[in-house]
């Protein structure tokens, strides 16, 4: 299935194609650009996900549940397919809230985290019956008071900024001063307190990073996390319930980046899980996952406007850009900004011919979508294909810049 | 007017005050938040922006008009003040071109470049009569076929990529293979394939930066790019009737940077008007400004919905961050994260006591807004500002990252 002009780096999924076009869900790129009549559009691949998932639940031990992290992908219709796929949600703001009960997700199993959540935002979640991972004693009290008000009784768990962090980690979430949970050191005075506003802490959020290609350094901070909550155990006032354990599962974005191997992760949570069952048997073990699960299930695929060539070099000039993708603009985190893969959709295996650089629409130096890519010949009107799109994606870029028109997304397979 | 607090690198606005508190167009900022009922918005001073204008006409020739880059700031109130304050406005996109009209600029007054032009976006151009800045043989092509098509006569500029750049600009928008224009030493044979593509090309557009605070570097380019327009004219079919000599004034964002120096601009352009006069006596000459205009008459405002201490480190937790602003986030073009000018609003005058690190409501450690800040001790429900917000805050910002709720700006005064 593979092909010339098939970006080298994109070594984990292998994309079908018929005619030279790209396949996505099974249907010509072409043909979805067509149907939808847009020139810039994200396309999940239902297929694709299923089949993570399958691959992931067979590689795990089966005593640990997999949350889908929402703030990855929130299109509804993702949603709706991850709800059946997955074994509950985190969300990251009462409108996430929203999107996974409307999604069919019972409340029961979801887990609401963030900073900086609301007074509204903890009452809508108190009264839906979700629970509320505590950022910090502020929040609890917050929490209770709300509680006595609105005559319901919140369902807390409390998130812990580890001790250590997550090596090899795109975002470090942990392992120093940081705005996420209560330090490790201080949660068993924070436990104390909890249960003083009379809550009761079912559970335990432990995340140290994510977008880690490092199996060993996942595994080591999985064991890591579980161990704090051990230790942990003889602070809380009833049995643990809920141990999420975090995720940090990467996907390759760049050349030379491996595909993240199961492996090491799947031995240390068997070990985990064996231990569990001993020390914590009434608690649910989860890892909390977004891009991993649906990251290399979509790609975002835009227009070729203009093509042009100024002073020696080649310009595909596409109708979106940063303005619907700016993480592959390296605009979302990124130091120094690195290609996405990048395919010609309807030209998909067609060998590569010349060096071009893919900008968006907008009058900003910042738009690029590739820069200096060996691809096929490309002429106005073919389909740039934007590969691992499918988290933080469209929820993630400022699709006001500029004022163009909204962003269309579309599930298909 | 001064203040302890006030940021020290905010040099060019003095920010009024009164009871301590910070004064946005005459009203304290608690009371705007209060009349808004919101934690998070951009409010803009409409005395800030006329002033601006005004100090900048009575700086520059009379000569030199001066137009209004949209994209800076489309929020309609905005755009219809900036309509009765610049003699143009430039837009980026089909429904910037609406935002202009809606805000009562004639089409006449009107120019629309971008590299990205669609079909229907260049038919609506044409339709309305605004100036279409080509940006491309390509674009021409498109432009002519759609005048026949449409039955009108295109009004169209042929923009520029120039062989000089903008030194010390943030953006560098030239002098080199770009996707801007075309190229300088191809404009000769450009315009000639644009007659006999029967458009009558009445201007050119030069833009070579933006976001430069070096007075000499911009007054040089806008000299270059005068001489450019000037070896060109033996090229046009028809006197020139438009120059656009670009912009790229900055404003100061970080410790240390200076207010930009109007005088050597002025003198520039003092010479250039003269010479205009004798070699282009029909053209009109203008600027295209945007940040300049707007961007320190604009504040972002959100309510610390939490304050914890993580290892010794305090942290402010914000009800908005980087979604609402993505700039001041550092994901905005910066290769290093630096602070925007902060204050806590409604603390104004009060004495920095410490250190703080203010993080927006998202999972994410790229949610930064200030980074270990001298302030005032702030407390929750207290109202943290980000000055120098009025240009490329809102609409350049990822707003549906985590879904949380739209954002709400405001003009005052």
């Amino acid at each position: 299935m593979t092909s010339p002009s098939l970006p080298r780096h994109l070594l984990k999924t292998s994309w079908a194609h018929a005619d030279g076009e790209l396949l996505i869900g099974g249907q010509p790129v072409s043909a979805i650009a067509a149907a939808l009549n847009a020139d810039a559009f994200y396309v999940y691949d239902a297929a694709l996900m299923r089949q993570r998932m399958a691959e992931l639940r067979a590689a795990l031990p089966a005593g640990v549940h997999i949350r889908y992290a929402l703030k990855a992908n929130p299109y509804p219709p993702v949603a709706a397919l991850m709800a059946g796929l997955a074994d509950g949600m985190d969300v990251a703001s009462a409108n996430e809230l929203r999107i996974a009960l409307d999604a069919g997700v019972a409340a029961q199993d979801i887990s609401f985290a963030g900073p900086g959540k609301r007074d509204a935002e903890l009452a809508q979640a108190i009264v839906a019956g979700c629970l509320i991972n505590l950022e910090s004693l502020n929040e609890a009290a917050r929490v209770a008071a709300l509680g006595k008000s609105l005559d319901r009784k919140p369902r807390v768990a409390l998130r812990l900024n580890p001790d250590f962090e997550l090596r090899g980690a795109g975002m470090r979430m942990s392992g120093g001063a940081k705005p996420f949970g209560v330090d490790a050191e201080d949660a068993p005075e924070a436990l104390c307190e909890i249960a003083a506003l009379g809550l009761d802490c079912e559970g335990l959020h432990i995340f140290s990073g994510s977008q880690s290609l490092k199996a060993d350094a996942i595994a080591a901070s999985l064991e890591q996390a579980y161990a704090l909550a051990e230790r942990l155990l003889p602070h809380l006032a009833a049995p643990l319930r809920q141990l999420n354990l975090g995720g940090g599962f990467g996907i390759p974005y760049f050349p030379g980046e491996p595909p993240l191997d199961l492996a090491p992760i799947s031995a240390a949570l068997k070990g985990i899980v064996t231990r569990a069952g001993q020390t914590m048997p009434q608690a649910d073990l989860h890892l909390e996952l977004g891009r991993y699960l649906v990251g290399e299930a979509g790609c975002y695929v835009t227009r070729i406007v203009d093509r042009k060539l100024s002073r020696g070099q080649v310009f595909l000039i596409t109708a979106g850009g940063m303005n619907h993708h700016l993480a592959a603009s390296g605009n979302l985190g990124q130091v120094l900004r690195k290609n996405y893969p990048v395919a010609i959709g309807n030209r998909f295996t067609a060998a590569t011919e010349e060096n071009a650089t893919v900008c968006g629409p907008l009058c900003s130096p910042l738009d690029v979508l590739a820069e200096n890519y060996a691809l096929p010949r490309a002429e106005v009107g073919d389909l740039v294909v934007v590969f691992q799109s499918g988290a933080y994606g469209a929820s993630a870029s400022p699709q006001g810049f500029l004022s163009h028109a909204p962003l269309v997304e579309t599930l298909v397979g």
